[in-house]
């Protein structure tokens, strides 16, 4: 099995794409992300503006085409007009896994109690895996803490590369008996 | 911009519609507010039957006619065949907040087991903030000290009026940099 | 009124099936439940692939046909291909409780973190409540302790028939005023 790891990074932010504001965003998660996988992998990186169409087009192209067993959103969960990624990545999601909104706004909460307006979810598209996290640099680290930890064996079970973790940073988990790299 | 508060309370029962049974919640939800909310707002009260098409006729009501920029709902969560006020409240609104049902649930949770049991949840409608409370009044006020404090922020978010509350009754947050009323 | 107590107990599972596995699933669920319920009930027990229009079908006779009011599924709740329990349940019921699922998870979170790929939920079809759990023998236990005790009340509150607990074994819950069996 081909066991190249590639993970597409979505900012989703009008005024990011529009360049009148710095994409803080997406590095926050490629740097949590380095910190945290074992072994070589790649970024695909996208910035686009908070349109539902292009942010469906964005995460099929990640999924179909760049072949991202992971696809990372951050933007675009709020309850404003504008915010729309949870109805995008349901729009192209076969299957929803409502615990990591759940566990992410939980932890959040213990933040801030404005946590509830966070509407992220996570889903399946063929074997990508996508999560929406907030758009604050701030919740970034503290979202992918809260679920990263089950992120390998859920690219397992969808058939995708085999992904470790340097356990100090974030310790991922494995049922006994599930298969090995 | 025009800053009047008018908020809607809907109390959802079929016995209370026909004045068979005295509404308690509509009167517990609007005591809440009095105490939380700091300056003048303006109850649009409402007792209707457990009804799908005519909760949803009186959630448009309340949101595009009457200008509330928070409707909240009490009665008609439950599991029994006439609690159908989630289902409404989805039909009208354009995006959910997941939120805000899981934090009263989990509240609820460390009194009654069959809290569970509780469906409500939230969502916006243009420029209205939908919150489904619990019938029973003596969940209204848990509920309400769960959830409340993210409620100003979501109605700036929305581009609604400045809501104020009383810190030491609720302690409502917004982020940093925030505008101001 | 009739007070049969009819409970379905469907493993879902391709492997189970076909007999390449021993199901372990339902006989854990039928354990539990002997321990759990006071008095007499009768479990009507089946056994089928992780097909989707198998398990609706399936689940529809149970509700309709067989009259259960309360039908556990184990297994198919993953993130994997195969796993379509949660959709098939959502297709065949007129109401859904978020509650049970959000719960389930929040239990199994101190065990493994890998619970938020759980996507088990439960909802309402005529007099029957669903409740999927998940196919490992060991969170069964745990989901039914998590969930068991709102049960009864909410099988009072779709019509069914009136159950009782052992509360040594699992505290079922009924409000103040509740009916009594």
């Amino acid at each position: 099995m081909n066991n190249d790891i590639r993970i597409g990074i979505l900012t989703i932010s009008d005024r990011a794409s529009q360049g009148e504001y710095e994409d803080k965003g997406g590095p926050a998660i490629r740097d949590w992300l380095t910190l945290a996988i074992k072994g070589a992998w790649e970024a695909i990186a996208r910035i686009i503006s908070d349109d539902e169409v292009l942010i469906e087009a964005t995460l099929r192209e990640l999924s179909d085409r760049e072949g991202c067993c992971l696809i990372i959103t951050t933007g675009g969960t709020g309850p404003a007009l504008r915010d729309v990624t949870p109805e995008a990545t349901e729009k192209v999601c076969s299957k929803m896994l409502p615990g990591f909104g759940e566990q992410m706004r939980s932890v959040s909460l213990a933040s801030v109690p404005t946590a509830i307006l966070s509407r992220q979810t996570a889903g399946i598209r063929g074997q990508s895996l996508i999560i929406n996290l907030p758009g604050k640099p701030a919740a970034i680290a503290e979202c992918l803490h809260a679920v990263f930890p089950a992120v390998p064996y859920c690219i397992d079970l969808i058939g995708g590369p085999y992904l470790e973790t340097h356990p100090d940073f974030c310790a991922s988990f494995r049922p006994v008996g599930a298969r090995r790299g």
